[in-house]
């Protein structure tokens, strides 16, 4: 039997950290954890082996689902029962389900990108449901891996990590601090998509192994360094009045036909 | 010069009424009135040429838009002054602009489709967000229209409007309370999209002139009754572990299969 702590206090070292992380880009980045919330997520995260640094439990969760406490607390190095009003303080949620689990990120440094893959590069993407939402759609289309420059929203933030449906737990995921150069580092060939309509038409752009999309910020799309950079340019024609697609929608189309 | 009434209780039938029509597609419905919320998307709205039935701007709003409000006020049958408190109370967001407009619907029915058009057609989208995303993508690529079954969410809620990025306002919209047998009628041919992998890969379908794309609900996909109606079942065929695309993701690839 797996021994359970019991906390009560909101001003317990272990339950301020979970509540930072849960909170904070910035405190999940100095540890190097992030947290998974609800059910169905650590169920994912167990299915894909990721391994539990601490397991939260609440009271009532832990009498409404004991089967899957038992089996989270067995790939748990730390687990913790602790009473429902705590629970709340330290969920992202208005309904907390009541269980938790703080995981150690496993993204990797750039230099472990598969030259033959076919990966997709986000640099500086503000919203982090558009980050869900692409490594969702790149997991599906078979897309490599998923790389994200720091300057942008953070891939373990409780928002991204809902949208992707629990994919950015599988979805090889790599950080970078300067990403233009550490891409230009791989030998990919970088594509860089872009709303101009002078750019070439992603419909007759023919992909080889070996290349990276890269998509921009919602608002103002990729940066000058990052598109001098890239080693073809192309754009996604558009017919309507539209300004723009939305990100997620942009990214979608593009992978579809770096996939296809 | 424009008159402007002023009102000052939230217990006046006009305030009541817009109110109302924030909250509740019933109340959207019944009066066949909605509600466009800040300055860009009524300055969308203007753009598009979209008559206002009534306009509202806070106390606050008439001074740090006055040059906005006016132009607004000409394009508004009734024109009203509240003060920001009251404004506070009919507002959607969080933090008011202090200007809102409540439009006629304009959506068309079923029999005024374009025989040569291409349409997507949403059967009981669940999430505005979708649909909103679902109708920027439609227009960006040159969709004719997009028509929704009676029983999925409202296209004129608030968080719809804002999703599409104001596209519903321009892009022709059909409402169907049954809208298999009414898309029958219509003589389009009707591509159903669902996840299959024995179904018709699409990137191998040949689109023609006088077609819908038909595209389910987030959790239950499209209905047996639907998939029935339909002439073509087509799937995006999928590699990860994902069980499925996000729909407005799915659509985004099926459109642009469908435009391309």
């Amino acid at each position: 039997m797996k021994e359970w702590k019991r906390l009560t206090s909101k001003e317990n070292a272990v339950i301020k950290l979970v509540s930072s992380l849960q909170g904070s880009a910035k405190a999940r980045r100095e540890n190097g954890l992030f947290v998974l919330e609800g059910l169905r997520i650590c169920e994912d995260a167990l299915e894909n082996g990721v391994r539990f640094t601490m397991l939260f439990v609440s009271d009532g969760a832990a009498d409404r689902f004991s089967d899957a406490a038992a089996r989270f607390a067995a790939n748990a190095a730390e687990c913790y029962r602790i009473p429902d009003h705590l629970f709340a303080k330290i969920s992202d949620t208005k309904s907390p389900q009541g269980i938790c689990a703080v995981c150690a990120m496993a993204s990797k440094p750039v230099g472990e990108i598969d030259p033959a893959g076919r990966y997709v590069a986000l640099e500086r993407l503000a919203d982090p449901a558009n980050l869900g939402a692409v490594a969702r759609t790149a997991e599906a289309l078979g897309v490599s891996g998923l790389l994200v420059s720091a300057d942008g929203c953070d891939p373990y933030s409780p928002k991204a990590l809902r949208a992707s449906m629990g994919t950015l737990l599988r979805l090889p995921l790599f950080m970078a601090d300067n990403l233009a150069s550490e891409l230009s580092k791989t030998g990919l060939t970088l594509i860089a998509c872009v709303v101009d309509p002078s750019a070439q038409p992603i419909g007759r752009v023919t992909f080889s192994n070996g290349c990276a999309l890269l998509i921009g910020n919602e608002a103002n799309g990729l940066t000058e360094h990052m598109k001098q950079a890239a080693d073809q340019t192309v754009t996604i024609p558009m017919r309507g009045k539209a300004e723009s697609l939305n990100a997620a929608a942009a990214a979608a189309i593009a992978m579809w036909e770096m996939m296809r």
